[in-house]
């Protein structure tokens, strides 16, 4: 079986060349987001790409909270950030950042979430961390809503206990979105994964460079290149995770090893290649599966309408 | 094992953005290809992007021809063509063509080597065809000359005795050179492919809307879609080959029937996923294989420098 699985249309996205993702829909109803009685919340690294996505997913699924703190490095602090509505000024993530705060969204990259993370959870802030300190540590939920939220069950907001719970890598999550109810029907024995990886995955400079490189390559000139050292405009090439001493990358090691966490199944065979293709935002893979018991369709057709 | 192919280095096309690829090589030596007692050569389609790489390729080797005719629909006749030094006029495609001819390369599309091809190899020419016309009829050898060369081992120049010889598709040229000579040592049982193709296998009227789209996004216009009827600029999508009963394309589905017709293995399993990429040049493909008998490192290595 073979599937080709896009994480968004990419046409949407890319019709106008955003840096930023335009929100999903739009909504005439009265939010009932801004509540005493919901949760306080932080999001650490607001100014980077990963953490407008934040933003923009709290603000379109309504998401409750009673105040919402913008943390970034001592750089971005002072700039305003627009939210809801209201204006917020960027404040410098310091050890106090998180008195306080309930929920603490983090993607900062992993020295700050392993600096910051773990003294944000004993002051008793859960921390939705974005990077890849955590995924591989022993207790720390790593967690993709529609396929494990059991993985997080002790974990409650409101009762004054930190908790860490890590944010799988992108390629993990896209993949086993997809794969997880079919691996649950039949029992997937092989995945073997080729990724498109986009630009935004490397962050919102990253996207400016495939931009400006894009404008130099067409008009003749030598491509910036500041972010991956080589040409992305018109190219691909492996993806730019570190080659560890297998031969893979670090980026395709990680969709081996969450996979067998998620899923709790040290068996499973996965292999991966991880591309970056000159694409502005939405990853896509290919996957290709082996099953274990014979996938029955009428069977999966039927849990769909369930 | 996975493997991932480039048919050439993509950087090397891509950093002035040419629509033609630059001559492999150079050479300072006397070139011998022009001799009277060499073929005579005809190249079909000769204005589009793949009659032009073949005036290339003839020219980086040597080619040895005592004349040559550029050969291209009624539309194009009358154009200039430049090869080896000298200038030719492009003549309109008939059934009087291949009077004389010992060799003939066609790269116009499927209906004109049905159309051609035939009465070319019936006048006593051997025509090598790039299009997907004969490639599975029985009879008609399907070569990739690293691969298979034995398969055309009746054929000889020169001996007024015409042919067909098909020329696979460019997903399965590349991805059986690479895997081929582990094939042998091995004995390939099980091969997933993923692609990453280039806008030049679709011709360089596609390579020019890539440009396009390209200028058109950056401004923020919408992008031309005159080739593929979509957005290619910044986006890919699957192969634009029509999608068949099965659910794969027909792309796909030519690297599975040419492989197995190439290697003569009708057990053989291959399952592909083909993808257009926003590239000038130069596919790419994620190959995983599964052998038959261990694959010894070893062995391969002594073999590649036997």
């Amino acid at each position: 079986m073979a599937t080709f699985t896009h994480q968004t249309p990419q046409t949407h996205f890319l019709s106008r060349l955003p840096l930023r993702a335009k929100p999903r829909h739009f909504s005439a109803r009265v939010k009932m987001s801004l509540q005493e009685s919901a949760p306080s919340l932080a999001v650490v690294g607001v100014t980077g790409a990963v953490g407008q996505e934040f933003l923009s997913v709290l603000s379109d699924r309504d998401f409750p909270y009673s105040s919402i703190k913008m943390l970034a490095s001592k750089r971005s602090a002072g700039k305003r950030v627009a939210f809801d509505g209201h204006e917020y000024t960027v404040e410098e993530l310091t050890a106090d950042s998180f008195n306080g705060v309930d929920i603490a969204l983090f993607s900062a990259g992993g020295s700050i979430s392993k600096e910051f993370g773990p003294l944000a959870a004993e002051k008793g802030t859960i921390v939705v961390d974005n990077s890849s300190a955590f995924r591989m540590v022993d207790g720390v939920p790593l967690v993709i809503p529609e396929v494990n939220p059991e993985a997080m069950k002790g974990i409650k907001v409101g009762m004054g206990k930190g908790a860490l719970i890590a944010n799988p890598n992108c390629s993990t999550i896209i993949c086993l979105m997809a794969v997880t109810p079919l691996h649950h029907h039949a029992k997937v024995k092989r995945m073997v994964v080729s990724t498109y990886q986009a630009a935004s995955g490397a962050g919102a400079a990253a996207m400016e460079e495939l931009v400006q490189q894009t404008r130099e390559v067409l008009e003749g000139k030598p491509p910036t290149c500041n972010i991956f050292g080589q040409q992305y405009a018109f190219n691909l090439f492996s993806h730019n995770a570190p080659i560890l001493d297998n031969g893979y990358n670090e980026e395709e090691m990680k969709l081996v090893k969450e996979t067998r966490k998620i899923w709790n199944d040290t068996e499973v065979k996965v292999t991966a290649t991880c591309i970056r293709v000159p694409v502005m935002r939405a990853h896509a893979e290919s996957v290709n599966l082996q099953f274990e018991n014979p996938l029955d369709e009428h069977v999966i057709s039927i849990s769909r309408l369930g």
